[in-house]
């Protein structure tokens, strides 16, 4: 989940993130399965990109059990979001 | 995490979710701790007043294990997030 200010430094984590195989569920969420490695990586990479006087970064790690008590209602993303699943469970 | 179309529910959906004494830690994100039988709760109440077809609500359940090892990098939201935390953990 981010809040980031400047467009070419937006654009630069989405493209990123993307590049991870994360799935955007919303226009500043995404939702990805992630070793620690690669988390500490985004962690990194993003610390050194953003301004936190006007930015902001949060990154829930959700275990397997736990998101699959997650409740998405949402008809548009549903085909992403079973995909998605189907990687992560 | 929600994306609400229109103005009267979804400000009807914040005014619910800060009377439960959730934490609106993003513009479409809140942060809370509440019980199984209030997650049903907000799960009903949303689910009756919300359009599937162009709105998304996403309900993510996270352990205090995890929560623990969650990343906040936001200096604006800081104080609210420490106080938030010291609730749930």
């Amino acid at each position: 989940m981010y809040d980031i200010t400047e467009n070419k430094i937006r654009n630069r984590f989405i493209k990123f993130l993307r590049n991870l195989g994360c799935l955007r569920v919303q226009k500043s969420v995404f939702l990805g399965e992630v070793s620690e490695i690669v988390l500490e990586t985004i962690e990194y990479e993003i610390s050194n990109i953003i301004d936190l006087a006007s930015d902001s970064i949060y990154i829930f790690p959700i275990s397997k059990r736990e998101y699959r008590d997650s409740i998405f209602m949402d008809k548009r993303q549903i085909q992403n979001i079973l995909e998605m699943s189907a990687i992560i469970l």
